[in-house]
């Protein structure tokens, strides 16, 4: 498309990340083109360190540089608060209300995937529920999500400790007029007293 | 912001491509975990490379990673369009019906900013003249685009050479109720005859 065969390249690069097409792509490479040499190079670092650096916590699966990440290192796991991801939570730290731990599935239960309960992380997170009085279930409010929700309060409940999950219902912002028919049925259902 | 620090710093080098926010560079660095550790070094490697290779090509001003670009290679400068950046370039090559050469200013004259005919690429323009039977100046339809035209056909038309420029009027799909009055006032006085 451009004269350079490399800068195709890099658009052709830049193309891979989500939601990029190929007019963001060639916006980014020429702002790339107009970076200098040094800034550049510190770029294309931060993309090798990342894949170098990132793993997952021994403790929680989050990513984190170090053997423990933050929130492990530093907050007693009274309370879990399990995701299927780590982006998740990401998510939910934004909010700057919880201040429990977090256990990363890495993934939800799904037959149809053939992802099994031996493929989630989730004998660790019944090695560290010593001492833990709620575990907060936060899959995605999907069948995959409701299935592990289900799997891991049948499992976790005869311990003694506390499952529940994020509260279902109509989003903040909406108008009930075009809210789909499963979530109105939630919302109905899981109605709070005035 | 997240738990580790190498994720921080690529999300804070994404943000510095044009128009890329927070949420979306969070959303980039975590396609970059998930890539392979090959893919990744692909992409660090394009950014390098479009640096080390890209260069403005002898003839014209334009980006190429030759001594000459392959516009200027394949064909014959009768026509020359003239334009202020290499992605202008770009955009005309997409019509595909410009079968002439180009030539890069880098830049258009700006009394405000300081930019005099000698910070712009033409010099190397009067030397290639020999031959050509038109130059189009294709400059932004702005105050420094305007001055950059009248300059160059002042220098140019002497030589016997047609000089002219892309016509200007209200953009295809618009509306004449919310045009504003400058390409209102050009379309016409422009008008066309049917």
């Amino acid at each position: 498309m451009n004269q350079s065969e490399s800068l195709d390249r890099l658009v052709q690069q830049f193309t891979l990340l989500p939601g990029v097409g190929k007019k963001s792509a060639l916006r980014y490479a020429y702002a790339v083109l107009d970076m200098t040499e040094e800034q550049v190079k510190t770029f294309a670092e931060a993309l090798v360190d990342v894949k170098n650096k990132v793993h997952f916590c021994r403790v929680c699966g989050n990513y984190t540089d170090e053997d423990v990440c933050e929130i492990c290192a530093t907050r007693r796991p009274e309370t879990i608060c399990v995701v299927k991801e780590p982006r998740d939570i990401t998510a939910l730290e934004k909010l700057n209300e919880f201040r429990g731990c977090y256990h990363v599935l890495h993934g939800q239960l799904s037959p149809l995937k053939g992802i099994g309960p031996d493929d989630l992380n989730i004998q660790s997170l019944l090695e560290r529920l010593d001492g833990v009085s709620e575990v907060i279930v936060a899959t995605n409010p999907d069948i995959e999500g409701d299935a592990t929700a289900l799997y891991l309060s049948r499992l976790i409940k005869p311990l003694g400790i506390k499952v529940t999950r994020l509260a279902r219902g109509i989003p903040t912002g909406s108008e009930i007029e075009y809210t789909d028919e499963a979530t109105l049925s939630h919302a109905l259902s899981d109605r709070k007293e005035l």
